[in-house]
C-alpha cells in the first residue's frame, strides 16, 4: 500500500505510470542486501554505461551531516558517470570499493585510460542493524543489485539501503515517485532516515500518531531524475527542491541529519561522452521560464509524497540492536 | 488579524512577546514609504552601531534570481557590519547610495579609515507600482526608516518595502513571526512576494482561493535573527531553514523567484569588533545538538507563519500599475 | 608602456591584436570620471544589449570581502544581463542607481515586463580620494562611460574606476591582457589594488622595491571574456583561474582584500535570449578536455600580465586624501 | 635534498624546525605502502583522537576533479573527527572500508552510539602503478601507516600515497613544509600528481627542463594545519591560499586535475568535542586582521615550497605501467 492507496494525494500534478523514478525513461533501480534484516544496497542506475555517457547532473546540500562520494567531481564537471549506489553509513567504504571493482571489471578503460569515483550515498541505520558486527557489502552484493536493476515498480521500505531507516521515529527507508510536466517526467527516490513524530506531517496536516520508540537523527538521501534537456547548474537548482518536498512532509533538517540531493538527466547523452569525436558538442536546454518552474513543483510534489511512500511502504524490522515500528496505516483514517 | 487571530496556529513551539523578528532583545524594524503606493523602506537593525560590532551573521540562498547586496562580505567575514534594508527591486542602487551616505555621516570612521558595504535586499513591485516614473527612495527616506525603526509590535502587509507585493497573488509584504526555544529566541521577518494561489497552503493544507489576478513570479527575502550564541557557519545553517518554512506555506522556488535568507545573532558582539585591543577574542559557541536542532525548527514555524501573516496582514492595494487584493480572510473559516 | 613594452614576457602563450580584454570580439570597454584625480567608472560590456541577449557566465570568490552586485543571479541563471560597472567601493550604490536609470531608459521593457539587477564592482580608493565629500558617479557618468566604450587599445592604471588604487603599495587601477588560445580568445581586465610590495613579482621574481607609502588593504576585481562556447559552470571554473595568475603576481588574498571574479562568453547568445519562441534552445559547448586546459593556463597567463600593466600603465596621482606612486620602471632593467 | 638543501628558499617567511606540517605541535604523519612501486597511504593525525575531540576544519575546491570523503560533513559541521588518509584514487573504497574498521576498532563509541565517516583524498598513479591488478590498501595497511605516524620530519616524494605520483611531468608524490607567523605555525602537507614540465616554475622562474614523459592530467589534494585559534570559515579561508601556492609553482589547474584543500587548527579542541557538559562552549578566536593575513601570507609560502620539496625529494620509480623519472637536480645550478 502506497499513500495514494490510502486516499492521499499530494499536489495537483499528475504522476507516471509507476509513480516512481524508473518513469523517466532508462533508469534502473535495484535493491540487494545480505539479510533481510541486514542494510544493504540500493542502486540507481542513470543509464547503461554511464562511464562512458556522463550524465549531465548536479547536487545539493540542506545540511551535510552525511556523505555523498563523488559530489566534488559532480560540481566540476558537471556531470555524473557512476550509478548512484546508497548504502548505510558504515558501509561507504565497502560499497565503493565493490562498486570500483564491479565497475573496473565491467568497463575495460577504466583503470587503464582513466579513473572512476563511485557516487555513494549513506543514511545510519545503527540503531536497528548490528553495523559492527553483522555482515558488509562486498563485490557479490554490488553487482547483485546493479544486475538486479529494473524500471517499472520499485520496492520501498524496508529493501536495500532502506533496511534499518526510520521516518519520523517509524519505519522508513526507500520511497519514490514521479510526476509529468509539460511533456517532461521528474521521479524522484529517496533513502530516508529523518524526523520525529511530532513532526510528522501526511498530506500536509500533521500526524500526531505517538512512535512506540526514537529513530536516529536523521538523513535524506534524495535522487531527483528527469528526462528535461537540462544542464548542470538547472540540475542543482532541481535537485534542491526535493528538499522543499521533505520540509512538507516534516523535516526541519536537524543538527545530524544529512539532507543531501543529486539530479541528473537522461537527456543530451552526448555532452559528456567520453568517445567524441567533436570539440565542440551541440546540445538543446530547455531555458523556458514556465517549463523550469513547473519542473520544480513537480519535483517539490514527488518528494513529499515519497516520503510517504517510505513511511508506508515500510514493515516493522526487528534488528539486533533495535526495532524499527511500522506506521500504524489504520491511524490515516482519523 | 494576524494568523493565530484567526486561530491558525502553525507549529509546536511559542512564539515570543510580539511573535515578531522584534521579540530579539535589540533588534528594531523600521519602514518609510514615499507615498502609501510607492514601494519604500523596511529596515532591520541588528544592534545600535553594526560598523563598530558587526553581528556574527551568515546567508543562504534557495533561489538566487534576485539580489542581497553585502552577500560576499557577510560570507567572507562572517558578519554583517550594517543595518538590512529591504525595498523594491529597482531601487536596489539608489537604497544602497541612500545608506551609504547616511551610515558614513553618522558614523564618521566611515570613508575615513574604513568603508561600508551596506545589505539590501529586494523584490519585484513592478506589477502594482509604477518603479520607472514614481517616486524613489532617498537619503531622507532611508533616514526616516532608520529613525523609525522600534522594537515591539511590526506593522505588516503592505507597508515599507511591502507595498506593491504579492504573496501567492494576493496581496503580501512584510510578515513577521518568533519563536522561544531552550531561552533562546529566533525571529523571521519576510519580505514575501512569492507564489501561485494554487499552491497556498494555510495551516498546511491547499487553501483553493482563487486570486483575481496574477502576481509577478516571485521573490522572497528572509531576515533571521536570534540571540544564541552562534558562529557564521551556524548561521548559515539557520538561514537555510527559513526555506522549509515557505515550501510548508507553498512555496517551490521558481525558475524566477528570488529566495534569499541572512540570520544574524546579537549575541558574541565582540568577535567582530572593529575597536578591540586584544588579537583573540573569546567567545561562546552554542554547541549542543539538541539546541541547534530546537532553533532550526523553530525557523521553519516562524518562517511559515511570518508568510501568513504577509497575507493576512496585508490590505487591497491600488498601485498606479496595477492591484494587490487582499486575501478573502471571511474565507478561512471554511 | 605595458610589461611587454620592457621585454617583460609573461608565460608561453601568444596576446591578441590588443592584448586585451577587447581582443575577443564585440566586448567593449569605457572609462569615466568626475575629474582625473577623482574615482570614476569602468565599464566591460559583453554586447549591445545583454539585458535582450544576456551573455553565459560565472563568477568566483577567492577572499570576499568586497562587492560584485548580481553575483547571486548570475551564479543562479548562470548568465549576466548588464555590462559590467566598476567603480570605487563608496560608490556601488551612486553606480547602482545610476545604471539602473540608464539601462532602463535605453531598453523600455525594463521595469514595465521586468526589472534589471545591474553589475557593479568595487575596490576601495579611500586612501587617496576624499571619497565622502568628492564628486559622485551619477547618470551623466554612466552613461558617458557607457557611450565612450570602445574596442581596441583599452586605457590603463589610474583612468575610470582605477583612479586612486594600489597595486602593491604603488599607483595601480586598470591593467588588461589577453591571450590565444586554440581558435578561441581569452581576455582579462582587471580592477587591481591589492598587496604589498615586498610581495611584489614581476616575471615571477621578488622585485624588492619599496614604495615610498602604504595602500589600502587589497581588492582586486577580475572580468574575464572569452568566445569559447562555455556554459556557466565552467565559466565559473574559468573566472576561478583569474585569480591564480594574481598569485604569480604576488597576491596572497589578505584578509581584508576582494579578489573576486566574473567571466562570461560572447557565444551563445540564444541560450539565455529573453525573446525566443522555442523552449528548447540548441548550442554548441566545448568539452574538449585540452581546450579547456589551455583556455585555463590562458586566463592565468593574461590575468598576471593585466597585473603588471596596471603597475606600469599607472602615473602618480596626488589625490585629495593621499598620493598612490608610479612604480619606478627604471628599476625594471636591474 | 629538499628545496632548501638546493638554496632555494620560497618567499620572506621564516620555517619552522622540520620545515613540515608536524611543526604544528601534536600533528602526526605516516606512510605505508604494499610495495616500493605500489601506491599506498599517507596519513595525517590532527590529534590522538579526533572523533571524540573533533578539530575546527574548513576545506577548498579549486577544481574538483577528484575526491576528498568528509567533505560535506566538514562543511557542514565545521570540524574534522578522523585522520586525513591520501591515497591513489583507485584506492578511496578500500582506504575508506579499512579506515571504518581500524577506527571503529579503536574507539568502542563508534558505531554503537554514533558513527563515523574518514577523510580520504586521492591522486591518480595509474600512468605508473598497476592499478587493477596490484595490491590494493587493506586494514593491515591503514593500521600500519597510522601505527607509524610520527612527528619531526616526514619522508617526501615516492613514499606512502605518493607512490606513482607526477610533479610537472617528473616523479612527484607527498612534499611538505611550514611557516612560523607571529607565534602561529602554518604546515601544509601536499600529494603532488599535478602539471606539465612547460609550466614548472622553481623559484617563480620557468624551469625548462623538458621531462622525458607525460604524467597524468593532473591533481593535488593539500592538507593545511596550524595551531592559530580559527574557526571554521576562517580555516576554509586558510585552506583556499594553498591553492595560489601551487599556481606560482605553476600550476593553473587543469581541466582534469582535482585540487582539493582541507585546512584544521589544534586549537580549540573543546569546541566540538562529543562529551562535554556544556551547551555552550568557551574559545577564543584569532581576529586581528594582521595575524591573520600573515597566516595566509605564510601558507601560501608553505604551499609552493611543498611543490618543490616533493619535486625534489621524489627518486625514479618503474612502476609496471610506467615510470615516473626524478627532476634532474643538477639542472638547478642553471
Amino acid at each position: 500500500m502506497r499513500a495514494r492507496d490510502h486516499g492521499i494525494v499530494i499536489g495537483r500534478v499528475p504522476p507516471g505510470a509507476a509513480n516512481a523514478i524508473t518513469d523517466v525513461a532508462g533508469v534502473l533501480v535495484g535493491h540487494a542486501s545480505p539479510a533481510p534484516e541486514q542494510t544493504g544496497v540500493t542502486v540507481v542506475v542513470p543509464r547503461a554505461d554511464a562511464w562512458l555517457e556522463p550524465a549531465p547532473a548536479g547536487t545539493a546540500v540542506l545540511n551535510g551531516a552525511g556523505e555523498l562520494t563523488g559530489s566534488l567531481q559532480i560540481r566540476e564537471w558537471g556531470c555524473i558517470e557512476t550509478p548512484i549506489f546508497l548504502t548505510g553509513t558504515p558501509y561507504v567504504g565497502a560499497v565503493y570499493e565493490a562498486a570500483t571493482r564491479v565497475l573496473t571489471e565491467r568497463q575495460p578503460l577504466i583503470g587503464v585510460d582513466d579513473v572512476i569515483i563511485p557516487v555513494v550515498g549513506e543514511c545510519d541505520p545503527s540503531a536497528v542493524v548490528d553495523v559492527v558486527g553483522g555482515a558488509r557489502p562486498d563485490v557479490a552484493l554490488v553487482a547483485a543489485a546493479l544486475d538486479g536493476a529494473r524500471s517499472g515498480t520499485v520496492a520501498e521500505g524496508q529493501v536495500g539501503a532502506g533496511i534499518g531507516m526510520h521516518c519520523c521515529d517509524f519505519a522508513g527507508g526507500i520511497g519514490t515517485a514521479s510526476r509529468l510536466v509539460g511533456g517532461y517526467t521528474v521521479g524522484v527516490l529517496l533513502l530516508v532516515n529523518f524526523g520525529d513524530w511530532e513532526e510528522l506531517r501526511i498530506g500536509g496536516r500533521l500526524a500526531g500518531v505517538p512512535a512506540p520508540t526514537r529513530g536516529v537523527d536523521g538523513s535524506c538521501i534524495a535522487v531527483v531524475a528527469t528526462d528535461a534537456p537540462l544542464v548542470a547548474s538547472d540540475l542543482e537548482r532541481l535537485a534542491r527542491r526535493a528538499f522543499l518536498g521533505l520540509a512538507r512532509a516534516g523535516s526541519y533538517a536537524s543538527h545530524g541529519s544529512g539532507e543531501i540531493a543529486v539530479a541528473f538527466t537522461t537527456a543530451n547523452a552526448a555532452l559528456h561522452a567520453r568517445a567524441t569525436e567533436h570539440p565542440v558538442v551541440q546540445i538543446g536546454v530547455l531555458r523556458d521560464p514556465a517549463a523550469l518552474s513547473a519542473l520544480f513543483a513537480g519535483c517539490v510534489e514527488a518528494a513529499e509524497e515519497a516520503v510517504l511512500n517510505a513511511l508506508l511502504g515500510a514493515r516493522t524490522l526487528h534488528g539486533a540492536r533495535g526495532t524499527a515500528h511500522a506506521f500504524p496505516a489504520d491511524r490515516l483514517s482519523q
